[in-house]
This record gives C-alpha cells, sequence and structure tokens, in this order.
C-alpha cells in the first residue's frame, strides 16, 4: 500500500511542514515552566467546576449528557454575548459561534477563507499554532513587523499597496493579537487600530482578531478592534480558557451572521453539551469582574517579579518589552542562539519556548525567547530567571 | 463589503447543497421522539460521571483543567486499547486517535484523504450526517446498495471494476456503517466482509468504518473489519456516545500510524482534557461488559416492543428489517412520501426521520423513513407506533 497516494494533493504540501508542536519542549522532572502559557494552578477554579457539574447532574440529570438537551448551552451563549456588549461588541444571536476554544476558531475560519491560492498577512512575530494552522491551508502568508505599538500599520499599508500596484493578490485575512500580543505581550495603540480597520475597508480583506488576552490587563482593556469595527469585517475571537480554565475548551466566533452560518456549517464536532452546560452553571454562580481582578493582581505582581528578575539576573544587552497585560514577556538576547540554549537550560531545570517558533522565517527569531509569568509560581520565577541568567553569563 | 468573495473556490461549491441539519425537525412540546438517535435517559450514567467528576478534582485538583495535565487522558488512550484488543482489533498506542466523537473522527479523515478530485463511496441509504460532511468535499461520490445482508459487495465490485475498464477515477474511501447500520439497521454478512477487504486490496483504496453501533448486539456481537484487516486499509471509527453518552463528545480513530500521524496534524481543537480525563475516571470505575449487557437488554425489549407495535398498527404493506442491534428500524411504506407525513406526525406529537435524508439522490428515500427505539420509553414507543398508523390508514 502506497501512504502517501491516499493523501489530497494539499495534505501532502502541509505535511512537508514541521510537524505540529515542535515547540513544546520534553520537560524534565520538576523543570521550571516559563514556557506555558498556563494559568496559574491557584487560580484554576477547579472546586468551582466540581461543584457546577454537581449542581447540573442534581437539577438536569441525563439532559446536559445528551447530544443536545440542557438549556444551559443555550445559556452559554447568552452569558457570552452578555460579557461581549459590556466590553461594547454589540453582536446578534446570530453573530456568534461557540468552539473548542481559540484554536478551533482560528482553524475553522482558515478552513473557509483560505486555500493554496489565497494569501493569509500575520504579525512577525505571531502565537505558533496560528502559524502551523495556515500553513496547513497555502504557503501565501506575509508576515509585518510588531512593535512596541503593536502591528506596524504603516508597513502593512505600504506592502498592501505595493502588491495592487503590482498587481499581486492582497490577502483575504489579517490575523492579529492586538492586545498582550502572543508572544511579545506587547499592545496594538488606538491610532493603529483605527488604521487598520481603514485599510481592511480600503484594500478588501478581513480581521482575524484573536482577543484571548484581552480581558488580563494590569490596568484598563483596550478597546477590541471588534467594538470599532462598522463594517463586519472583524472576525473576533474568544476564549475562556486564559481566564477560567484551558481544559475546558470553550471559545468563540464573533462576526458578521452570514459568516458565522458558513463557519457552523464546517464546524463538525457538534457541540460539547456536557463542558458547555458546565461552563454555563461556573458562569451563573460566579462575578465574572471581581474574578478579572483577582487575575489582574496576581498576573501583574508575577509579571513584575520577572521584570525586576530579568533586571538582576540578566546581562545589560539584553532586553524585552514590559507588558501591560497578558501572560509573556518577549526577550532579546542578542548573539545567542535561543534554540542551542534550551538543552542547557532544560538540563538545568528552567523552560522556555525559542522565538524562531514564532516567525514564518525562522531565522528571524534566532535571538528571542518567550517567558511566560502566568503558570510558575513568584519564587520559581526568581530561581527559574537566575538559572537562565547564568546560562547567558552575566 | 461582497460576503462571497471571501470563501475558497471549494466552500463556494458546498455551501450550495442543503444547509446541516436538515433532517433535525423542530419537535413540539411533548412530541414522542422516534427521530432522535439518543441512548436511553435512565441509560445515561449522569450520577456516575458526577462522581467521577468530583473523584478526578480531589485527586488532581487543577491538572485536568489545564491543556495538558491529567495523566488519565492518556490513562483514557489505554482503556480504549484495551477495549479494542478484546474485540479483536489489536491496535499500537500510534495507531489510535482521540476524537470529539464519531462526527469529528469523519470529518477528519474527509479532510485529508478528500478534495473535489477524489471519490468517495457510501452505502445506500447511510447516516446522513457522513453524507453531509463528504459533500463538504467533493460532489464525486457513489452509492452502493445496502439489503438485509449489509451492503451489496457485488455491486460494489461491478461498479469499480467498470470504472477501472472507462478509466475513471476510482474511490479513495469507502464508507460503510457494517453493524446495526444507520438508517437500516442491518448488518453486513461474514462473507461481504471478507469480500469488501479483498476489494480494497484488488482496487486500492480504504475503507472508513464506522462502529458507533458495534458493541450494541441483542446476541453476539459481528466481527469488525478492523479486526480481519491485514493490509492497515481499515480506519475504525469508534465512539463511547451510544454506550455511555453523546455529551462527552468521545470518539477515536484507529488506522495505521502514517495516517494517524497525518490526522492528528490536522485537528486543531487541540485535546478535551476536563471531558476525557473525566470519561477515564468513569471507565476506571465502571464494568463495561456488564454495562453492555444491560444495555442489550433494554434496547432489545424497546426493539421488539417497537417491531410488535409496527405488526399491529400498520398496514400489510409496510415493510422493515427487523434488527439485531442497535438504534433503528428501517420502515417502507409503499405510496406514502414521508417527507409530507412528518408535518402530520408531528402535529399529532411523534417523530420520525424521513428517509430522504439518507440518500444521495433524496428522490430514492421518498418512501421510507427511519424509527429510533433508543430514546422513547416502551409506553411511548407503542403509542407512537399507534399515531403513525392511524395516519398511514390501517
Amino acid at each position: 500500500m502506497n501512504v502517501e497516494s491516499f493523501f489530497s494533493e494539499h495534505i501532502k504540501t502541509a505535511l512537508k511542514n514541521d510537524p505540529p508542536g515542535a515547540w513544546m519542549p520534553n520537560l524534565p522532572e520538576g523543570c521550571i515552566r516559563l514556557s506555558s502559557g498556563y494559568p496559574d494552578p491557584a487560580l484554576v477554579p477547579a472546586a468551582e467546576i466540581k461543584k457546577a457539574v454537581a449542581t447540573l447532574v442534581n437539577e438536569e440529570h441525563d439532559l446536559p449528557l445528551h447530544y443536545i438537551g440542557s438549556p444551559r448551552i443555550e445559556g452559554l451563549q447568552q452569558q457570552i454575548l452578555k460579557r461581549l456588549a459590556e466590553r461594547g461588541m454589540n453582536v446578534l444571536d446570530s453573530e456568534l459561534l461557540i468552539t473548542s476554544g481559540a484554536c478551533q476558531a482560528i482553524d475553522l475560519i482558515a478552513r473557509i477563507f483560505l486555500d493554496e491560492n489565497a494569501v493569509v498577512a500575520v504579525e512577525s512575530p505571531t502565537y505558533m499554532e496560528a502559524l502551523e494552522i495556515f500553513q496547513n491551508y497555502t504557503k501565501q502568508i506575509i508576515a509585518i513587523p510588531v512593535d512596541d505599538q503593536g502591528l506596524r500599520t504603516d508597513q502593512l499599508e505600504e506592502v498592501l499597496a505595493e502588491r495592487k500596484r503590482e498587481g499581486l493578490p492582497l490577502p483575504r485575512i489579517l490575523y492579529t493579537i492586538p492586545t498582550f500580543q502572543n508572544p511579545t505581550g506587547t499592545t496594538m495603540a488606538a491610532e493603529r487600530r483605527k488604521h487598520l480597520i481603514e485599510l481592511s475597508e480600503e484594500f478588501d480583506f478581513l480581521i482575524l482578531e484573536d482577543d484571548a488576552y484581552g480581558e488580563l490587563s494590569f490596568n484598563e482593556n483596550p478597546v477590541p478592534l471588534k467594538a470599532i469595527d462598522k463594517g463586519g469585517r472583524v472576525l473576533h475571537v474568544g476564549s475562556l480558557s486564559k481566564v477560567v480554565a484551558p481544559g475546558m475548551r470553550i471559545g468563540w466566533i464573533a462576526g458578521a451572521s452570514e459568516f458565522i452560518t458558513a463557519l457552523s456549517w464546517f464546524k463538525k464536532d457538534l457541540d460539547h453539551p456536557f463542558a458547555q452546560s458546565t461552563m454555563a452553571v461556573y458562569l451563573e454562580n460566579t462575578d465574572l469582574e471581581k474574578r478579572l481582578i483577582i487575575l489582574k493582581d496576581v498576573y501583574s505582581a508575577k509579571c513584575a517579579t520577572l521584570i525586576r528578575s530579568l533586571e538582576q539576573s540578566l546581562p545589560e544587552s539584553v532586553s524585552w518589552y514590559v507588558p501591560e497585560g497578558g501572560y509573556f514577556v518577549w526577550v532579546k538576547i542578542p548573539g545567542v542562539d535561543t534554540s542551542l540554549l534550551l538543552t542547557q537550560a532544560l538540563s538545568e531545570g528552567v523552560s522556555y519556548v525559542p522565538g524562531k517558533y514564532f516567525f514564518l522565517d525562522q531565522k528571524d527569531g534566532a535571538e528571542f525567547l518567550r517567558l511566560s509569568f502566568s503558570y510558575a509560581d513568584e519564587k520559581e520565577i526568581v530561581e527559574g530567571i537566575r538559572k537562565l541568567g547564568e546560562l547567558v553569563g552575566y
């Protein structure tokens, strides 16, 4: 049997890429995880989820365990719509699709808008999972730099104008994480957000706004692109993974109803009644505003500890962005190949994600690395950065 | 904004099909559900699932609520492998992929093997969700009849031989539900199973074996195709939806490791840690063999009641297959359009699925309907068939 002969042509092409998850290091026992974009273990509401399941089963018995059944699935939809409205996004029922986390949302959007003839624009660097997803569909990916004010919309405009002049195809979608970006931690400035929306109208593309970290500001939450989008060009992807628990796999897409209809058409894992109705009960019994204040306190303290540790333990030449929210700090160590350094770091008992995985052209990321302050505790953060400092050689 | 201009070409084609879920009637309050392929409410282990969550959270705290974490996700994989082995399917760790139910499994297989140039062969009639999925990828679908002994492999052979002679492309995949088929309830005879495997070698195609009902025999369980497959051509899709609870969304694909690697590459909803580790705890504490005996007793009694009711309440001209397992009875009412009859049936308070949705050419299904004996209780079954009999006019 010739295994290859069965794959579709575009699948054969995609299978030539690096295998997925290559960025995820195998961690030795007891390793300090500065690689993991996981929530703080103490902030994961495990006891409350247990209680939510008990309430659900006591009240509804078998209902949440059938394909359709629990009225709370509809309740979850309404709770998410209400939360979006509180954040300035007035989304109708027909404009929301609940997904299994943000990743499925991004994959579904790629599935209906991208093929080998489509162009997609991404930030550089960007979320490695999203890059993996887009590379499953097309080789035509344009990377636009990010700085301390987020996406360089001026450079995007130049690229678009040049492509238009030269008759090259324009991107169908631009993928951005405007708020507390993964991996840089930076946030797109308000005037750039406005500029980006204008460009989407002028050059006729859609914006995939990945807002997974949007509510995790240490100060005030920036206004999402979706909230200033008048033309229906923003597909807003959100998730409860970072503010509640990733293991529940609850995310969503909010966008124009014609797009939501098409997206739901190709979502073939059906609903997740048990997970969705459990999350609905959890949200019914949770003051999310209060919870977010606690999350912000914890994460801003941990972020401050990480930044302080970097200042103390790393040479002058090393630089980073100071984030105002989210989970990540993006570090540049000039002259060091962070992929090679990782082997040593792991043997010393500290992990991070090498920068190369966040770039379309991996060479661009050689001197960078992503640190996460979300999962490790403050003592571990200090210790982890000390180990890293020793390796880099202060 | 021209919404259509953003969709990929093959998505535009697929969007011209009937919208998904058209077969699911909107049920009036109190309707007797002979349409729903749901498990019996009393057999859904809601209390045990609640207990499993409590055990899980007490023992592992936040672990099952992170992206990766609970060692029980690996445990679930091993439990499924063990169960497959007990049924004669010796599958390695690298040959199994856990999915969100059978539907996601079928969609993933379509995603990597099908495109608009690929041919897929299906049974006629077949599972409407699978038909919807395949139609999302290709228009080239060949339908081969099913009779009381399952797929007509003799007719399949004729079609394949003819296509070969004429230089037409051969199917890349044949989709079959060999055991207690949806919708006919019939089971593929042992010699036809052997014949089908031989044909897959001779004409170089893969077999997608949908075994969702395979363990729900009233007598002995037929041997799965995967258990007699020597060449690695069978992709065996299974699910815990029918034997435990569909709302948990746990299914799998067992197949050659090269295929499993490629399939996992394109599965972008990540794992479902909470649902998967809950199911692992549930299975740890459940004697599945014992449970299956109870399920068989309940479902065979309900099936017998349905058949008896059909005999008593419907005219001589009406015919059906008597199933030996599964959830469904397939009924033919000569001269009646079952789509039109449904409106009356619903207003009388009984539901079923019109036959047309199970056929590629919907006209072929006009006189058929699918009844499910799994969800309604015995009193409802008797009452529902009585109502149906009155409408058909005994």
